[in-house]
């Protein structure tokens, strides 16, 4: 009987525990918060990461680490993989946790990436606004989700309020300077990677975000064969030099044909959760089995899937359930405004039959403007 | 919030929590037992079915309550039913508990049975043997299951040896003797209906059984397609006869192209379980959605899938998972001649492709013989 350990609560280490039940895993989830929806599922050890006596108490427990939390302290993440075995390998979450490290790291790959300067004092700021050019986004190295640490620079008198929303935080998490990318669209590859370096992508999917969350994933994306490769071969090679292992996303905008990389999630991702009814094997499944050592799942879909992002509070499930390919998930986390409670994915066989159902959904939820971009793509095809 | 209550807390409660969890349900699981491995994965309460007590602490915390497990005694069913809603209705338990309540109720409803007659005595058997001729199966009116509480009489002489093993139990659980069907082969249907009575199928299933317990299930059913609908059609005659809410299964065996029904399982089937990664909604799924009231799910399936329960220990899981379509379902139970411990799910686009997965686990697994009728099945496809 094994049993993993999962750094972190949220709604990711819980779907982990249900993907990870039938392969008869045990869990153990490592969470501040006495009532991470993780903890509904799989036993819960409630304690911070950064606190050694309860990092020492879960590996104790555990056989083999991993993490539905991507900004747990790197050192802590360092600490518990000298007791047990822990994927990905915490220098690979290092690179991913600081958006300096990762843009040099994948422009020494030869992944395309927007222009960005590194920022550190307000003079800083001045020359990376040479370098970057205008418009641009200031954002914290470090600690970001949901597009949380972020100012847009629209045109360089907007410095001195980007400095007074972030400056003070240069000396800590650190800034960075990126040209703002007038992108035609968002993808993401969503891809697993083997202890034995077997690599396996899902199909491309396109994402729309709204204030920096994710709203809608469709997969697959409806973008050219060449750029989808493009993209995957961007992924693996970016795996291969990390040794990963495990499930991770790369997210790239694409504008005038040609991919630019944003950054890469070093773990299960938001714009995987189709995966879960939409192709042979989940990203929760396959990350589990990456981290075991066991084979990868086909990561071969059918048909479209669309996946809706609930943000705030759940809406009525009975319109999507009424759906031929409707499915739910609800967190079973306390209502809040900009928390991810749930989701739903909607899957058919063929496209204009989920765009059909996508409006009937986003009519019937009061939510047409989060369906309509997924819609708009599937009636283009 | 809703805690849907199991009673019973087995595999089948384990994948019903499973299937629960996306729905934002909670569970509570009654069991006498302990280590029920449903409690892996839900709140377990340990109680003993027939325990006034037991019960009214475990309806005190729920709010809905479904079956596990047939046989829970139908005056317990009956007094949950009086504290919470609890689906399917006892009464249909009741029906379903009792081989020849269930049998009376087939003909009844002009579903074909073999011929069978009550036993309540050496004589009683005597003349029921008049009645049903050899060769011939006394078995336990209630509480049998796998197999168990069956004799098989080839020909009159072992009437003796037959009354020796369960005449004990003619006063008791009471005896039905059945005649015996050189049957072609078996098949199930799974259906579910509604709290509204919308009904609704999975796509017919094969069954193979060794000593009594079943071994492997073929979706869809090899037979002829108005064989299968005559199926489905008894199923959905009985179903809104007992005004059924949730999965069942009914078992039928086919002989010369004619049906003769066995059983009925008013729960969850291990016959469907299949459908976790071959339908679009799985049947735990659907029992839960029908159990609360909200649109049924799509039974549709894709492709070919084949069950093979892993009984006693489980085998290794890597020649499985190895399969594009491999999955694997580990119950968390202790190994134990005879009980079913897990089972894997092949599923193929292609038959031919099927049979040849089936082929390669089989001999990995050194179970040629477990996968051998399900091959030969999709080979002469
Ligand atoms: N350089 C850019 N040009 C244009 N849009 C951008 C840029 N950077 C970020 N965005 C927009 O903001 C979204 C979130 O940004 P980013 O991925 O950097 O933030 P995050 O806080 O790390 O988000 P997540 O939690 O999704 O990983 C992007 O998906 C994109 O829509
Ligand atoms: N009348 C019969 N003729 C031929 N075979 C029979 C007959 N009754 C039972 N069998 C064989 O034994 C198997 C199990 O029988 P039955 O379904 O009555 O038992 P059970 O203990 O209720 O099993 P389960 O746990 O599968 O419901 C059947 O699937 C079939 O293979």
């Amino acid at each position: 009987m094994t049993t993993v350990g999962i750094l972190g609560g949220g709604q990711l280490a819980r779907m982990l525990a249900l993907a990870g039940a039938p392969l008869g895993l045990r869990f153990l989830v490592l969470d501040p918060a006495a009532d991470a929806c993780a903890g509904q599922v799989a036993p819960l050890q409630v304690g911070g990461f950064a606190d050694p006596a309860a990092l020492e108490a879960f590996a104790a427990e555990v056989d083999v680490a991993t993490f539905d939390f991507e900004n747990v302290p790197a050192e802590a993440a360092q600490r518990l993989a000298e007791r047990v075995p822990v994927y990905p390998d915490p220098r690979a979450l290092a690179v991913a946790q600081d958006r300096l490290a990762e843009k040099r790291l994948f422009r020494e790959l030869g992944i395309p990436v927007p222009a960005f300067a590194a920022v550190d004092s307000r003079e800083g700021l001045e020359r990376a606004l040479d370098e970057v050019g205008v418009p641009c986004i200031l954002k914290t190295r470090r600690l970001g989700y949901d597009g949380k640490g972020q100012f847009r620079i629209r045109q360089r008198g907007d410095a001195d309020a980007a400095w007074a929303a972030l400056g003070a935080q240069a000396g800590t998490v650190g800034l960075i300077l990126e040209a703002f990318v007038p992108f035609d669209g968002e993808i993401s590859v969503v891809a697993v990677r083997g202890r034995d370096g077997g690599f396996r992508a899902w199909p491309v999917t396109c994402n729309w975000h709204v204030d920096g969350v994710l709203s809608a994933s469709l997969a697959p994306a409806p973008v050219d064969a060449a750029l989808a490769e493009a993209a995957v071969a961007h992924a693996r090679r970016l795996a291969g030099h990390l040794d990963y292992v495990g499930v991770f996303a790369l997210e790239l905008f694409h504008r005038d044909g040609r991919l630019l990389a944003n950054e890469m999630a070093p773990r299960v991702h938001n714009s995987g959760h189709w995966t879960i009814e939409g192709a042979e094997t989940s990203q929760f499944e396959n990350h589990l089995r990456a981290v075991l050592g066991l084979p990868l799942g086909s990561t071969a879909m059918r048909g479209h899937a669309c996946m809706l992002n609930w943000v705030g509070q759940m809406p009525g499930a009975v319109p999507v359930l009424a759906e031929a390919g409707g499915h739910w998930h609800d967190y079973g986390k306390q209502a809040r405004a900009g928390r991810k409670v749930g989701h739903a994915t909607l899957r058919a066989d063929d496209a204009q039959a989920l765009a059909a159902a996508l409006e009937r959904v986003g009519q019937a939820l009061d939510r047409t403007e989060q369906v309509a971009p997924a819609v708009a793509a599937l009636r283009a095809l």
